[in-house]
């Protein structure tokens, strides 16, 4: 038994309910010069009552110096060890799409490009084409592409020029290579078998470019596709099966709700706006034990450097985060999958902030929500994949371990 | 090698003596509405002056989120990994009451209980009956009780309603599920093997079960008995032979010195009160190097929920540590095995206060003694079974690693 499935053994129901307020990419860092991160300078009101009233620490979302993918970082966050759970791209982008993946799948992401008369890579997005002329394009692939040795192809719309596809049958592996070539000026690369067992993945891979090449030699612009994250499907046991909760998704980011479908969450669809998902938690309070409510934009603006915009968001959310304490909820867990610095622009490794709020939480001295202050918090320092357990041993949701 | 066995390839020996001394249940929670829990509340000057002079920190006796059983608690503060050594009730009531155990014996907790007419239990106590009562049946079924296919009964007094069963013989089991219905108003269960292996060890628990309720049918209130934490006979390395440390072991309750004796501690018998376990440490100062010192009104003060009386122990412990101190041992622990919040009236998941004073120890800038405080200390945070390590190394009991 992995050591950190132990908190499945002990798992017991009851009527309480736990609210994961991810903040994505909350963790930050000083500008240049200054002190204070994102977190710390913005205007936090509501969630400094709540550092007040919790119990506080810093989380590893894999390991320290590790600066992991959202993947990873989210399943840590759900109490499922990122390293043996990690899956690739394909995969994601997959269940984000709600694609019916079957045991016999391998996916991949795409990217529609564009590519000279030389087949050269002129533009990897395709000069982000719009959704209708993607969703055109994989109706129309979907329909043609016919593959040999009784394999079947499947081909799905992501946004703009990001697409999925999926080959199916006996025999697959994701041991295929990447065919983007990560630049512009070079054709894409052929992609080739990592193990002698892909062999026909990697075939599979290249009858699909040869003739996606021929279907879109027509189009001015996405012309041609890159392939990468080739990810051959595997089950998880869902988070009823593992923890005994309900759980529902508030994301409206296709590859987060992707992650929580694996698991098997509920997925809330038709949120559009930041309000909209705290709402949604409150109006299906009833129906879940466990909510898992997402905010994208913080690690939008910390991609694009923008540190006053980051905290900006941040102080949104801190507006909103009534709606969630007007629940009353068991247990309250404000935290982050992973840091994004403006001052990177970029994922990091640094640690994450983690608040839990309980009724029998034994809050700590810190009484203002930041990295600073919560690196004296009684949680300390550890792995983001131990949270899940302290979540349901606030909620009474464990039972005691030998006698 | 398990990781945390690393220390045992290290140790040493020299004439610097351990105390460790473990305050049960000492983890709490403030009251509702208070801030405090009962150990920063208390008013605990030499624990104090202990917390200045030491490094202090946190532990987790299990993992974070897992509320631990007596059993796995001790073995981890004893540096014995609390997953791998985790054992059934039975073996640590045998251990308890110093049944001569060996290899091929499975033993059991039993609870005396009273049934009706009907066959269902109406106490799972049987009044708590007392001692007499007990020894008297106790005799009476080790006699009478007579087992198939050449297995051997055995039976012994524990107090009050609570005794313990040992079957002897080839080829036992202990996964044979308990008869306590854990209710009343419901027959007991009736053992079943819960592998295929443990039919032969089930056969037995049944013919245990029909000659005792023919045996005592007369008795009023004993008239049935109720088993629970079947657990075979496993041996451990000694404290001796993992650390080089002879043991002695002051606990007045018999759970406790099994923990002890199944680690080859010796046994101090005879203390009644707080007092007399310390003048106990003191008394055979000269003969061991490491003194387990168990305080036991804390977690019962803690399960009765109440907050003022587990803090008025604390106080009582407090006013007793001079008689530590004034041995001048070279490491002194203060810890507990796991926390037990008056608010919970149970054990819980929350992490322990530690205390390390040592000539060696580099103080931190705590100075004032309770949960609150020992979250900024100088060990953070770490699972409860790295702790040995730590105190072997302030009493210079191990080698360098590597070269």
């Amino acid at each position: 038994m992995d050591e950190y499935r132990m908190i499945d053994t002990l798992a017991i129901n009851n009527d309480t309910k736990i609210i994961f307020l991810v903040i994505d990419g909350l963790g930050g860092l000083p500008e240049m010069g200054q002190k204070g991160t994102e977190l710390d300078v913005a205007s936090t009101p509501n969630l400094d009552r709540i550092a007040a009233e919790s119990i506080c620490g810093l989380l590893d979302p894999v390991l320290p110096g590790v600066t992991p993918g959202s993947g990873p970082a989210h399943f840590a966050l759900f109490g499922y060890d990122p390293i043996s759970c990690n899956i690739g791209r394909g995969l994601l982008s997959a269940a984000g799409v709600a694609f019916p993946l079957t045991e016999r799948d391998v996916a991949a992401r795409v990217n529609f490009a564009t590519v000279d008369g030389d087949g050269n890579v002129l533009d990897r997005r395709a000069g982000r084409i719009d959704n209708a002329t993607n969703e055109r394009l994989c109706t129309l692939m979907g329909r043609e592409i016919k593959l040999e040795n009784g394999l079947e192809f499947f081909m799905q719309c992501e946004k703009e020029h990001r697409a999925v596809i999926v080959i199916r049958g006996e025999g697959l592996s994701d041991e295929v290579s990447d065919t983007d070539p990560q630049m512009v000026g070079v054709p894409p690369c052929i992609p080739e078998a990592l193990d002698p067992a892909a062999e026909r993945t990697a075939t599979a891979a290249r009858e699909i470019v040869e003739q996606t090449a021929h279907l879109l030699k027509a189009e001015k612009r996405a012309n041609m596709i890159l392939l990468r994250g080739f990810a051959k499907y595997r089950a998880f046991q869902t988070m009823e099966e593992r923890f005994k909760l309900r759980s529902l998704a508030v994301a409206s980011y296709p590859m987060y709700q992707g992650i929580a479908r694996l698991l098997g969450m509920d997925i809330e669809e038709g949120t559009t706006d930041l309000a909209s998902e705290f709402r949604a938690v409150a109006d299906r309070y009833g129906d879940y034990d466990f909510f898992y409510l997402h905010v994208k934009t913080t690690d939008s603006r910390g991609e694009d450097g923008d540190f006053e915009a980051k905290t900006a968001v941040i102080e949104e959310v801190d507006r909103l985060v009534p709606i969630l304490l007007d629940l009353q909820p068991d247990v309250l867990v404000v935290t982050a999958d992973h840091s994004t610095p403006a001052v990177l622009a970029s994922h990091s490794w640094h640690p994450v902030p983690v608040s839990l709020r309980s009724r029998y939480c034994r809050p700590d001295a810190v009484d203002r929500y930041g990295e600073t202050a919560f690196a004296t918090g009684g949680i300390g320092r550890m792995p983001t994949v131990r949270l899940m357990g302290l979540a349901l041993a606030n909620a009474l949701r464990l039972a005691k371990y030998g006698a």
